[in-house]
């Protein structure tokens, strides 16, 4: 065996949060005034200047005719919803409750669109009072939508997400191909366009979204072609030329050791290319790719601090305020068939000194309660604060925080 | 292959909610009625009834010597919390934030447990305050409780959770036997006991769990068995007699097809035995078994409303407003490796009417939000109610509610 097969996997190299003088900093903040700034542990902190710096790389990769979506369900935190709207050309909601969190965080209702598979007649009444593009994702939504627009005399403004006949290759989740709750499969949309012109409703355009947390390039180049070709084909049936087409998005972050961060590169040319395709063959359509975890994952840390520091039959344990009440994902119970180790340091120590093999866990009577296993980290003990990277998504809004009655977590953007 | 083989695995047979006229009761109501005397959907619906007559049962399963305590993490809804108090001998926490729900609930602070990995200075400041029994599962606790004493005055009483030598057998989750965060590793504990004397701690007696969600009464026998060994054992190094001597719980329900309920008979013969036993060789000991799941688990239905029937590609789906975001180990996303379906029903038909093969998913935008994988379910449509059964435990409390920002759910006692 050669050294390469030895190594064991390593989490791909980070930059947004260096240490300085042997702490991790957050927006140039040592850590550790940072957690007294904040009042109390645990806490996500984003990093407004790691949100702008991902916007400006893909703005820079990526050719002018593309759109940015931001989809809230990433991190909807308000600040950072409020920041990101200022960023992007539009946000994507996926409830009547982040249509209020995209309002209020000054979203253009223009450029706004709602999508989901179980939209409530009450969600869709906000949707048509607020002006916003709504996802139709069933016939029931066109017949609710007519009834809703006769009722109240809004307009309502739709477009189709379509239910691919392929799947996006290698993606952490399949959103589309075979059978799906979400959107209309692709072989009935052209009767359901005919019944949205029929019902009146004002037709802009096709949604196609087909898998997400994809770390493959020529996965996703694969899909947005697809998705380009089908939507083409679909925009024969159309009652009005498209306007709007929203390729998806499925662009991943590295998580795990022996992960790479995606190569943006081939996604840019295929997309300059498609863009030059429609300019022709959908000369009126804006394209629009829908990205949440990409924009916001890497711009977070969640931080909490070690309570107890334990050896048990030879192995320590690090025991924190924080854990997967907060951070289920990193727990490894969201979703995940084998738990691996996210990205984790102490960030009140250097990582240039003495190390040791730990498993940090959390306070909660549950063995699934670990944000660590057995990792080589810096050594630690009560009152040092550990980081957990790649936090920015699907952290606070996606945990159990009333799990075990404990507090709970503060969100700040620094 | 006979007919046994070829028959597919089923879910346990279940009285708790009845079908009267075509409908699910709770507590005598039907389902239709319930959900509008809630006002909304979704919710979650707990039956006192069925609370009453699981302890009944056990009570009389039981010897009298044994003292049923609820563990309130199972289910720490305030109105079911004040009706266990009245029902058990004594109440199990796991956090400052469940401490105010016990005492809230007018739980008996002399009969009130407190364990975690973590626990926090300003939880065991409470928890000395409270006057109530704290597991003690590290050295640290024992200094930072000599420290607290000292500056208030107040006593402390605790026990000593230990980490056993050995593991229950066919556990859900293991919570002990070799390296662990819980509890003090049995070997240490003759010097955790010295320490507790030396720091003049109220020593009242030992906590051992060895692990959660069992349907093998075997193996829980065994356990048991094994934990009343070691307790007498270590009770040989304790400053004073053992007066408290927690067994742990580890009682499953049957969740998944195949699973059956637990044979409480050989439990409750293998606990005379230890009662007897301990009246010679622990006479000042109270026996006491922590149960959580067991108590509440079978008593609660989660209840939401179709909103959408999608057919794609030959696929049932029934698009309901609940989801994992309120029952996340209904969807199967809470510490399963391989998802199989909860007992589910249209609660609003009859089971004797014409059935079709479904999927029962939420209003997500992820394919994990699935409540039930193709399970042949009475004809249902948008409107109808839809109960996923066995969610008395580990529910509402333990699912990401603020996920996609949708309401959160509504919890009844009936």
């Amino acid at each position: 065996m050669n050294d390469a097969v030895r190594t064991p996997p390593r989490h791909a190299p980070r930059s947004g949060f260096p240490e300085r003088e042997g702490q991790l900093t957050v927006g140039g903040i040592p850590l550790a005034r940072l957690a007294d700034r904040v009042g109390r542990t645990p806490f996500y902190a984003y990093d407004r200047g790691l949100l702008d710096a991902r916007v400006a790389e893909l703005r820079a990769a990526l050719p002018q005719a593309i759109k940015l979506h931001y989809a809230i369900k990433a991190n909807p935190m308000p600040a950072v919803v409020g920041h990101m709207a200022r960023l992007v050309d539009g946000l994507d909601v996926a409830s009547g409750g982040e249509l209020k969190i995209a309002l209020d965080a000054g979203g253009d209702p223009r450029e706004i669109s709602f999508a989901g598979p179980g939209k409530q007649t009450a969600e869709l009444r906000q949707a048509i009072a607020a002006g916003i593009l709504i996802n139709i994702e069933s016939f029931r939504e066109v017949d609710q939508l007519a009834a809703l627009c006769a009722d109240t005399g809004w307009p309502a403004r739709v477009a189709v997400r379509v239910n691919p006949d392929f799947e996006l290759k290698s993606s952490g989740m399949k959103m589309g191909g075979g059978p799906k709750q979400f959107g209309v499969d692709a072989e009935e949309v052209p009767a359901l366009l005919a019944a949205i012109g029929k019902a009146g409703l004002a037709f802009e355009g096709f949604h196609l979204f087909a898998g997400s947390q994809n770390l493959k390039a020529e996965a996703i180049v694969e899909a947005q072609c697809k998705c380009y070709e089908l939507a083409l084909r679909l925009a024969a049936d159309a009652p009005s030329p498209v306007r709007f087409l929203n390729l998806g998005g499925g662009f991943g972050i590295p998580y795990f050791p022996g992960e790479q961060a995606l190569d943006l590169a081939p996604i840019a040319a295929n997309l300059t290319q498609l863009a030059e395709r429609a300019a022709a063959e959908l000369p009126e359509a804006e394209l629009v790719i829908e990205l949440g975890r990409y924009l916001v994952g890497e711009a977070g840390v969640y931080v909490s601090r070690v309570v107890d520091r334990k050896v048990s039959r030879g192995q320590v344990y690090l025991v924190t305020d924080g854990g997967l009440h907060h951070h289920l994902s990193a727990s490894g119970n969201f979703g995940q068939v084998i738990r691996k180790n996210y990205p984790v340091a102490v960030g009140t120590r250097s990582a240039d000194g003495p190390t040791e093999t730990v498993s940090v866990v959390g306070p909660l009577c549950t063995p699934l309660d670990l944000l660590a296993d057995r990792m080589e980290l810096a050594c630690a003990g009560p009152g040092d604060l550990i980081a957990v990277f790649q936090s920015g998504a699907y952290g606070a809004s996606a945990s159990p925080q009333a799990f075990l009655g404990h507090p709970a977590v503060v969100e700040v953007l620094v």
